[in-house]
């Protein structure tokens, strides 16, 4: 089992990897995606599944006959930039190596079956996260996921076009969405709450709400050397006092919030900015905290850019409300990974998407460094097949009860 | 004569400009460069100039044979990113349109006489301004520019190369500079000091010292939800308070600093960044001010990374000390452009560069907006018509007498 794992892994190691970083960069529908979802095609069929791909460009790999009740387990193959190695891969690769130790013990599923691969999970290429699980089970209006744009200005239509699918069909997939019984998915722990319990296994709790928020900053372009400062709409003063103020306000509110990404116009060393872009991360125990910490933010902001003489235009661009994965389900994966504990998260997922929709979970394999989204994340490989077998014990349990 | 700067102004609007913003892009050694330079030869020779390019890569149109004791005057066809199309093109073409009208007079010049124009002036690719003039009288060594990089990694060296001119040659070049008598350079005003004294043209007194910083705030890349702000090792807070400190500083000296350029790495709006590189451009009424302002920015910077867990490091990557322009050729222009006032300046020029080699001076063009380095940059044409007449009798004064 463990030898299969490890196989899988190195074999999608290289794909979309950066040298100059050491991260990857596999964002959907470019040539590194592209290259990895064949991966999983190929890894698929010759373990005798049979891949399909859905109008919303997610895969999926069955087991004997598509049908409903299905157990579903998967993950996503999409990374942030410059991201690690695991976070999405390890599921991926798992369930693939979980069919095989199924296989190893002669399990006979006695329902339908599949592993899936869910698209641009990260929203990093076009701002919203879990778009692929978004799309198909109906949060995310079909119009509008055409029209999200990437850093260049590319509509994720016309980006799903040049990846050879028609963007016209995306949306709500009633058939497809009908099949999901039960929904797993392994996940490369994201903090190191397993480290401090010394345990290699944990099942999901809940998922904080959560959501991005784009800011943009107008000002007003002028020569850096020449201006007074009395006569300058600097928007890069407003967007430093907004940083602060989210930080400030997570502090105050046991919450997190980060400014990670930041787009300056014209971005000259001499020439004060036009325009300063800049994406708000916001992420909460529950709901109303999270609204009134954006509502602090976005208010900081506006003060801010008033005293400036610069224009704040916010964006809502995501909104997750809490996920509790369901009790039953949750407890039962725990035993069946030998007591695993229950950990809160504060990262969304496809699990959570589809926790909407049919009974969901999520195991997390211990991550020595805690770092996620960055190349230093990591399990160990002891720990990787220990999450192998854990996904293996439960979905025999699923399909064979 | 009007017309004649209006041709010629026509004729270089369209080159390199940015659709997109309705700046300009034109930055050293790029094809919209190609096409500026390519624009300029062409215009100069159907003049009856000699145009030859030194092995700094800029470019000389000669009146008759170069030689020592020359009048040359000039500017630069490099832009910021979408910057304005006055800034350095209106003293290339108004030179041009001077010397139809000195032969339109009958103008014998008695002295050598060329117009220059000079490369990436405002190093918004290579990070140094003024590069062609400073390395042209070897203020700036050929070793670091040709190791300078632009935002891709591309070098100064193999960027000049790729333009088809040699890299080794680079570096001061005694027998041109000898030939430099008297250097003038026609400029958009970049400020409304002009407006306010309701005339067309003004000359430069003093160039205030000035320079520029890169500050690079390193701390880890990590998930924006998963990991709890007291693990955080967040660039993007050091840099936002530098960004304010940077302000009050300014504020506090009476001088101008400012952070208008900025990459973010990864650049994920769900990952903490790994790093933030900044750059501060400050310029200050003297060098001692300047000096105590970063000094103090530099402190803020350093406090506050130091308290994030972020390393700072910090290069300076240019500092030009204070130019003050000669006095007596300063009023002999003030004094043949109808008594135009003199006015310091927080920007550079290749004329303050050249300061330092003969007597410089400077002539301003009115600039009703006050901006510069912006699509909003401006001149009235009947403006535009009274610099190259004021530039025109600068000239023949010079050359016959």
């Amino acid at each position: 089992m463990s030898h299969t794992f490890d196989d899988l892994w190195s074999e999608l190691l290289p794909i979309g990897r950066f040298g100059g970083t050491g991260g990857y960069r596999r964002f959907s529908w470019t040539a590194a995606d592209a290259e990895a979802r064949a991966w999983f095609t190929e890894a698929a069929e010759r373990r005798g599944l049979d891949v399909r791909g859905d109008r919303n460009g997610n895969l999926w790999a069955w087991w004997g006959e598509p049908g409903p009740d299905a157990v579903v387990t998967g993950s996503h193959l999409d990374s942030v930039p410059d991201g690690g190695a695991f976070d999405g891969p390890l599921g991926v690769v798992s369930a693939l190596a979980a069919v095989d130790e199924l296989k190893r013990r002669g399990v006979a599923p006695r329902r339908p079956f599949a592993v899936g691969v869910f698209v641009e999970e990260e929203g990093a290429r076009f701002g919203v996260p879990c778009l692929g699980s978004r799309l198909l089970t109906g949060v995310t209006a079909p119009e509008r996921a055409r029209a999200l744009t990437d850093g260049d200005g590319v509509t994720w239509a016309r980006a799903m076009e040049a990846a050879g699918l028609d963007p016209e069909r995306i949306g709500p997939d009633p058939e497809v969405v009908g099949r999901i019984g039960v929904f797993l998915e392994l996940h490369v722990e994201q903090g190191r709450a397993l480290v401090h319990r010394d345990t290699p296994i944990g099942v999901a709790e809940a998922i904080w709400p959560h959501g991005r928020w784009r800011l943009d900053f107008a000002g007003q372009a002028d020569h850096a050397g020449t201006t007074r400062l009395a006569d300058r709409n600097d928007p890069m003063l407003p967007f430093a006092e907004t940083v602060l103020a989210a930080r400030a306000s997570a502090q105050r509110l046991d919450a997190v919030a980060t400014v990670g990404k930041v787009r300056v116009s014209p971005n000259g060393a001499n020439a004060i900015p036009s325009r300063v872009r800049a994406w708000l991360d916001a992420r909460a125990p529950d709901e109303a905290t999270l609204r009134a910490m954006v509502d602090e933010i976005e208010s900081a902001a506006r003060r801010s850019s008033g005293g400036n003489g610069v224009t704040l235009a916010s964006y809502q661009e995501s909104l997750t409300p809490v996920v509790d994965f369901e009790r039953g389900l949750r407890d039962q994966v725990a035993a069946l990974a030998g007591g695993a504990p229950a950990l809160p998260t504060g990262a969304g997922h496809d699990a959570g998407v589809f926790s909407a929709v049919a009974p969901a979970a999520m195991l997390f394999v211990r991550n020595p460094t805690g770092v996620s989204h960055a190349p230093e994340e990591w399990a160990e490989p002891a720990d990787c097949h220990a999450g192998v077998a854990a996904l293996a014990d439960t979905l025999t349990d699923l399909l064979t009860r």
